[in-house]
């Protein structure tokens, strides 16, 4: 069993709070110290006891932490590695829970200098639409996936410690290669949150948008649940893994231009063949267990 | 409160068993019998106690009901308002639980000849991704809103009918004209359908489809859960409100593309703007309670 002694959660919100909050529960860290850009939501981590104290980027708080979580939103992951590394400790190991790889490699091999073999970059795959502390709970990685993709330089001790903190939240540890991650993730998750973003804020705009969402029910709702997600995070995502991303939103609009011309022919049997072969692939998914 | 002495369903899924059952649990209807092209699912739906009785298009069934039901796939509309037209009793009202509205008027001013006075087109904004008798629940449109679309002739006495049956099951009635109701739902619902479905299609089709399904989460999930709605259904109502749809899908298509040279320029500000945008119109849009 993985005991960490003393963890160190940059951005303690849904995600880093999540990450404590787990890792306490399962008994397997003694201490959390916070540290984030608001004091509010500091102030609030500590009363909810995800975190014991706050701290700052100094040596008093990351020299002799045993394993680090950045978990602010990527758009601060240069900025915060340069703030922590000369403050890291010798044997501080550091991952991050950001949702995009390569960048983030690239990043720390510019800014984290000698701790860098000591750097995991990671990825759970998990959340809700909601944010900050509050958001935060000790199951929200239990039975979820999370992707670690270490580089070369990696040390096998660095890449055992927050594999094993992960399984102690209840998550299944997969690896991929940081532009593997990427590429994947721009597919699953990127692209669909901007298609629901888009679709929400098309509606929004129109003059007739109140009548509009009057009638909208059910599947509006759960199709744009993402559409309620972090702005500021989805920003710093779509700008990360923006080629990734361009790619696939190419690739739909092909598709949504092959729908359209089967809409315009009215072509029943193809529309349907699709919607049927969309049915029995997201079925299948669903009952492989995800 | 309203009292129907014989109820007969027209397609006892999802939507047609549920009002039986609504209506049951209310205690509005006396007896309800069910008309359906698939015996197995007729069988069940007695099973089920969700109809007392199945018949047939024949003037033992129809010449005697109060109300009729028509809620099989919107493609059969035609056929089956071609089969009930000479044996509806003279005072049988007759609704619809169609998706489109404009079609289905059109047809009924074909087809229903003596009756067309007493058909009030109806449409339940409700439903979930299942269907077939197995998936109907008395609950399904508690707390929902019917959306009524009469026309010139339909009699008071009809349209205050179906009204009261609405009621009963729990639902909110709305009046909207033919046309704006299927604009409006072209938006809201035909098009979300058709780009969660386009976006599991594209995906399924692709080579490591199984790679990229493996790490698809909850946002995945939630976005596309009405991609396993019923293909049939669907390809019905696409065909069905045609151009409505296609307005609307050329207008997603500019969005799309607004959004994509927003990336493609990196432009974070203008993303963020929209995603923060996206995010309180939907918040603000739960907050009012749909």
């Amino acid at each position: 069993m993985v005991r960490v002694e003393k963890l160190v959660v940059v951005g303690v919100g849904l995600i880093g709070g999540s990450f404590a909050l787990a890792l306490k529960e399962a008994k397997a860290v003694r201490r959390v110290v916070g540290v984030g850009r608001s004091a509010a939501n500091m102030y609030r981590a500590q009363e909810l006891k995800i975190i014991d104290a706050a701290g700052r980027f100094d040596a008093e708080t990351f020299g002799d932490a045993d394993l680090v979580m950045l978990a602010m939103p990527v758009g601060q992951t240069r900025s915060v590695m340069r703030a922590i590394a000369p403050v890291l400790g010798r044997h501080t190991v550091v991952t991050d829970a950001g949702s995009t790889k390569e960048d983030v490699v690239d990043m720390a091999g510019h800014e984290l200098k000698a701790s860098l073999s000591r750097f995991v970059p990671g990825h759970p795959i998990a959340g809700t639409e909601k944010s900050g502390a509050d958001a935060a709970f000790a199951g929200l990685y239990r039975g979820r996936k999370v992707v670690l993709t270490p580089i070369k330089r990696t040390e096998t001790r660095a890449l055992a410690l927050v594999r094993a903190a992960w399984r102690a939240c209840g998550a299944s540890v997969f690896e991929l290669k940081p532009r593997e991650h990427d590429a994947v993730l721009a597919s699953v998750s990127h692209l669909p949150h901007v298609l629901a973003f888009a679709l929400v804020d098309q509606i929004a705009r129109r003059k007739d948008a109140k009548r509009l969402f009057r009638y909208a029910a059910g599947g509006f709702r759960d199709f744009t649940r993402i559409a309620s997600s972090h702005p500021e995070m989805w920003r710093d995502i779509c700008l990360a893994n923006r080629k990734g991303l361009l790619g696939e939103l190419k690739r739909y609009q092909g598709e949504l231009e092959r729908v359209r011309r089967m809409l315009e022919r009215g072509d029943g049997k193809a529309l349907e063949g699709l919607f049927a072969g969309a049915r029995d692939a997201r079925n299948r998914w669903l009952k492989e267990g995800q």
